[in-house]
């Protein structure tokens, strides 16, 4: 469940580009008036101002609010504004580039978008960078990773609730072999990780734990627990539980020395209108600390005041 | 360009239903009926023929057809009648199961259509058979055939005419170390072929040509000469010349000991309406033989009647 706040009377899309313009104009930019329209707009709405502004004013939103605002609140409030399958193929690119190289990401959006959201987003990719995805993802990396990379970001599972037993039965064996046998690399375990359904994938994960006596990440945290390893059970874990999954991720952002204000963006841009609510409870689930509080504690500015508008502050 | 003949005046949906309803009735069917309909109506009067014969007789069509129909006749027209995704998921399906497995239909498929249509076949795959069409073919191939079929069937290549040249020259190079070490299965060589776009990989391919002095396929007939080779020089033609490389499975088709129609059948009915024109001068072009006369010599009946209609026969 979304997390973002609508007002029941929204201004129309033409009186919010007004009041954008304005907070753009004279000295310095007035960026509650901006946080207060945007964080307050589900994708449709916002999808119409950028269209009305661009319309009415002849200016691209996206280049004003990149030209007014800086750093971390900039980049959160970008990430907002875009539509979901650009703003993925836009943290895909950066995750490929060297200086901004993060293969967590291209798992992360590979296995917590729905089928056909990751197909928009390698349309998207496609009209944004004149490339493909999997192209640049597998130019990018090598070995291992890209073995496991770009067939997860190539995939488009199966959504049915449908399972298998048998077939759980016998790849949990597989898996089980794989794994005794520290052959993480092998080819049917990375089948099997990067084509089954989620649903079949939670019954043979299941069936792996009852009949192994480990849940499977457990095995999997071999030593020398390299980079592969990491994101083979990052793989598992946003495939068969995103919303735990992503309270990982955000408490890791806020606990660090030096808070991941990258990380924060990205998830709460990336899920305000979607499974946030249950990601909050997640997070406070293990963290004894709700969510705001975190944020709040560990963030200032417009930067946190836009965080705690998209979490929906002050609600449950 | 397309070969069926549509009438200038095309009966209604529901004259068409009533006269294939007449077809099916009575003492045996009428074939030639049947033909004279279906061969000539395009995709989207087919579908509406579909759609309004279930709504007037609460009857499938293509059931009805399944039951009075036969051989390969009956194949051709249940293919031809097909949604094109429906069709091609249809038949990458039949060539991952075992007693009709074919790993160069796999190749076809995933070369020949474009991006858009490979999703959307991909998409026909989860409505019919409850789970992904790269978990059939990853599921039923291994080692280096898996390694090639799953991502070709699994890509969202770029489209656009933009070509990287320094990147044309330096994976040409890449491509001939590669194949001169005799490494066909190397990582690089199966990501550059299974990833760029198309205009990059003829590119490529020309600057190979221009500088190693072999076209690539050339240097890919090596000896022992298996069936992962095959598929590679299959994967290259279909990408960088389809018509080419359809001319060829009908000469091959017509001039096997006992004639291939199911390969017949496959490209005839996939091609018809896209570019078998094209096809057909190609065919001429190496046969010295028109692709219809070829047809006639080799088959018969009903099965040579409906080819024959679908591919313009008395056209230039």
């Amino acid at each position: 469940m979304a997390t973002i706040n609508v007002p029941q009377h929204v201004p129309s899309p033409k009186e919010d580009c007004d009041q954008l313009r304005k907070a753009f104009q004279g000295w310095g930019t007035n960026e509650g008036l901006i946080i207060s329209i945007l964080a307050h707009r589900n994708e449709a709405q916002r999808r119409l101002i950028r269209k009305t502004y661009a319309e009415t004013y002849g200016d691209d939103l996206l280049k004003e609010l990149d030209k007014e605002l800086s750093s971390d609140f900039e980049r959160l409030v970008l990430l907002w504004t875009l539509e979901p399958a650009d703003r993925d193929a836009l943290m895909v690119n950066e995750a490929t580039k060297w200086l901004t190289a993060n293969n967590l990401v291209i798992v992360e959006i590979a296995c917590t978008r729905t089928s056909l959201q990751l197909f928009k987003v390698r349309q998207a990719y496609h009209a944004r960078f004149k490339k493909s995805l999997e192209e640049d993802v597998a130019y990018h990396t090598s070995g291992d990773i890209r073995k496991l990379l770009v067939p997860l970001i190539s995939s488009l599972r199966y959504e049915g609730d449908e399972v298998n037993k048998t077939l759980a039965k016998s790849e949990a064996k597989v898996l089980h072999e794989k794994i005794a046998k520290k052959e993480y690399n092998h080819d049917d375990l990375v089948r099997i990780l990067t084509t089954r359904s989620k649903a079949q994938l939670l019954a043979t994960f299941n069936h792996y734990n009852n009949e192994y006596g480990n849940v499977i990440n457990k095995d999997l945290k071999a030593d020398p627990n390299g980079e592969y390893l990491k994101l083979l059970r990052t793989t598992i874990k946003s495939l068969t539980f995103p919303e735990r999954y992503f309270a990982k991720i955000l408490r890791l952002a806020i606990n660090k020395l030096g808070t991941d204000e990258w990380a924060l963006a990205r998830v709460i841009a990336s899920r305000a209108e979607i499974d946030l609510k249950h990601i909050k409870e997640e997070f406070y689930r293990r963290n004894s600390i709700p969510l705001d509080r975190a944020i709040a504690d560990d963030t200032s500015g417009d930067f946190e005041r836009m965080l705690l508008e998209l979490i929906g502050h002050g609600d449950a």
